[in-house]
């Protein structure tokens, strides 16, 4: 089955950024068999879908969520300790299998719309997140995670490497799907343990790592207090600081952390509005990437970050880095596009697989309507996208050739159904909530 | 005519900004005649509409914009000196009339489909940003522009106040439009004229002052050079600084300052993306909301900050406060979406007629459908509005008891025709950007 996009404004997302008027992506199956300007080829029995000049670019990868979280959406922002006084208890009353299925659904759902189609994801009954992800036709990185204070789904360590296990015996060589093993940071780990993941890692290539690293400050003060060093550095010590770990947040690295990640080639996935929300500072973005350290764009959970599609960060981590340098000059919206793509999946080691549009790549891609008023003229494609453009601006999205949403309506999941599961969650955090405030 | 508008998530933004589930409003032509909860008053030949639990909130103040400018979104985003190798020629040449008509009438397009009902404006040709606001049916304070750089309609700053007159002649007295006047900025308009215009302020009470205070680093030097003090100093010491000001920015300016312009009360338009975009800082929000000074949330012109809704603004205006203060408390989402509606409209002078729904107040609301996956679950309303509506959310707009925006389709303007104006605007820029790129 041959499919034929003809008539788009063409951002393939190859090194040097093209922006072609008029280009054409030939699909077959699940791949991209060629892509072109002006008059597509002739195939006979092939479909042929005129874009009408709308963008057509790669899908784009959301490099750190937490998918089930979206049920944590908006709860409790202004409280001081909703840590403590919500989220954990009802994280460790409420959160089951099926309600991990149900946020997971809720997000993926709210990716697809948003024009998302590779996510790395970390969070608890990760097997239940991989079968979501499939089934909704996505891409994903989806981690286990493990972590020391008392999770719901393990009781120790061996406990948590053993959900790995099983994670890597269920998914391991799916066509979309990539377990992953996400120890929760380093000091919700410890040295041991994320000696272990190394270990771990070492004998599973294909298996990629992810961590919260140098997030909050009382991080910085464990691993001063500890070993006399930066989280980074701890990290390193453990012997995890190797090709084929992605560092969530990264926002208190020093220059010498920098070069030692570049040298052990490490990538970062960048939270900026996650980060601003929470008041951490900012992330040097411009420093770690210019020292070589590919740096994708992430959403974070939908507690911290709210929502789950890029174009909502575009604009904080382009601001956040000119407020850095005191200047226009950082960050152009280039730059941010290729962040949010071919650098997003180079972050997740898909990069020969996606992230760009060229012969060979799966056909993992989005089509976006930039016809609301908010959005024209156009004089920079890419300073459209990354100031004024939105989630629901976004009109079709495929992944390995098929199509998740067709004119913003979701076709690999039941909207309605997604919802009131969803909601049906909420009702229960809101229930206990009431429980919480009123001291029953 | 009597509008009930009932079952709806009412937000009144009233001083203590209560929630109020299943409320109701009353609209008796262009005022608001009563506010409620449960079942509406039984009025015989009233037009009922449910709101099937929509929000309802007052209209949004965006108290700094330069309407035209839509025709500048986006263009030469991230070459360096696009202000001087592309702006101010194709500004000298091509802003007239009819392309300030067609610039504002994008504007205003825009900002209905997002919520802001009311906007203060600073532009060239304000009479017809007046026409064009009054035809579109919002609100407006008006202000025509003075500046020294041979701006494109007065060649002189008696040419200028001529304009004003014009202006003030024109529109005084008109029930949604209150024209106005606007000194560029200190540096553009230099203490004499500023003096000049303060006098112009006595001998006209009702009309505001709107002015760029303290935005560059250029304007703090050039304070510092001219009159060792700050750019508030210098407004100060031309008698400028006084109740009715409307300093737009405010990037720059010590605690001395915000103890002067509290005193003085004269009041702050933030720019947040205007001013992240230009990496020039964070503007002390909070430092000058404690001490009493008003502050509204702007947009400034799309050149600046690309969109004109303040849904784009609220994440940046929240997230810069918390970064400035390294926590998670500033700026909470209740007090943005105060900033947005109540105490914008103070910022204007407009607090007695609207910026919050109740009895006597101008019928300016809007509604908002937050049934997209990515706004579920609401736990905190005003948590849902700043970190994750966007001005697509938004379904009706009206003013002073008119419709401007049913079911998202405007009705006060021709979309199609607006459209077309402003993209020919747009080629002629193209064109001529083309030729100063080849040097011809």
């Amino acid at each position: 089955m041959t499919l034929l996009l003809t008539n788009a404004l063409l951002l393939p997302c190859t090194a040097d950024m093209p922006v072609i008027q008029n280009g054409w992506v030939q699909v077959d199956g699940e791949t991209i068999m060629a892509t072109g300007v002006g008059v597509p080829p002739n195939i006979p029995g092939a479909e042929t879908i005129d874009f009408g000049g709308d963008v057509l670019m790669p899908g784009m990868v959301n490099p750190h969520c937490h998918m089930a979280m979206t049920f944590f959406r908006g709860l409790g922002e202004d409280v001081d300790d909703r840590l403590f006084r919500y989220m954990l208890p009802l994280e460790r009353k409420f959160v089951t299998p099926q309600a991990v299925r149900a946020g997971s659904a809720h997000a993926a759902l709210e990716m697809i719309m948003g024009g998302v189609t590779t996510v790395a994801d970390m969070y608890y009954y990760e097997t239940e997140v991989a079968a979501v992800v499939d089934e909704a036709g996505m891409r994903g990185v989806l981690g286990q995670t493990l972590a020391d204070f008392d999770p719901p789904d393990h009781k120790s360590f061996d406990e948590g490497f053993a959900l790995v296990d099983r994670l890597v015996a269920a998914y391991g060589g799916h066509p979309r799907i990539t377990p992953s093993i996400a120890p929760h940071a380093p000091y919700s780990t410890g040295i041991e343990v994320m000696r272990r993941v190394a270990r771990f890692a070492e004998e599973h290539p294909g298996v990629p790592v992810q961590m919260h690293v140098a997030e909050t400050d009382q991080e910085v003060e464990w691993a001063r207090t500890n070993f006399g060093c930066t989280p980074v550095e701890a990290v390193e010590k453990a012997g995890l600081l190797r090709k084929g770990l992605i560092c969530a947040h990264c926002m208190h690295v020093s220059e010498g952390d920098i070069a030692k990640m570049a040298h052990a080639g490490v990538c970062v996935a960048h939270n900026a509005r996650s980060n601003g929300k929470a008041g951490r500072g900012i992330a040097p973005v411009e420093a770690m990437r210019r020292a070589g350290i590919p740096v994708g764009i992430a959403t974070d959970g939908a507690m911290s970050g709210n929502t789950l599609d890029l174009f909502a960060q575009f604009g904080p981590v382009s601001m956040f880095q000119k407020i850095l340098g005191h200047s226009r000059k950082p960050m152009q919206a280039v730059e941010v596009i290729r962040m949010a793509t071919a650098e997003g999946a180079k972050v997740l080691g898909l990069d020969a697989r996606i992230g760009s549009l060229e012969a060979g790549k799966q056909a993992d891609l989005i089509r976006i309507d930039l016809s609301a008023p908010r959005c024209q003229p156009v004089y920079d494609i890419y300073s459209t996208l990354v100031f004024t453009a939105m989630a629901g601006d976004v009109r079709d999205t495929m992944v390995a050739g098929r199509w998740l949403m067709r004119d913003r309506e979701v076709l690999t999941l039941e909207r309605e159904k997604v919802m009131r599961d969803a909601l049906q969650v909420a009702a229960t955090f809101k229930a206990e909530m009431a429980r919480i405030d009123a001291g029953t």
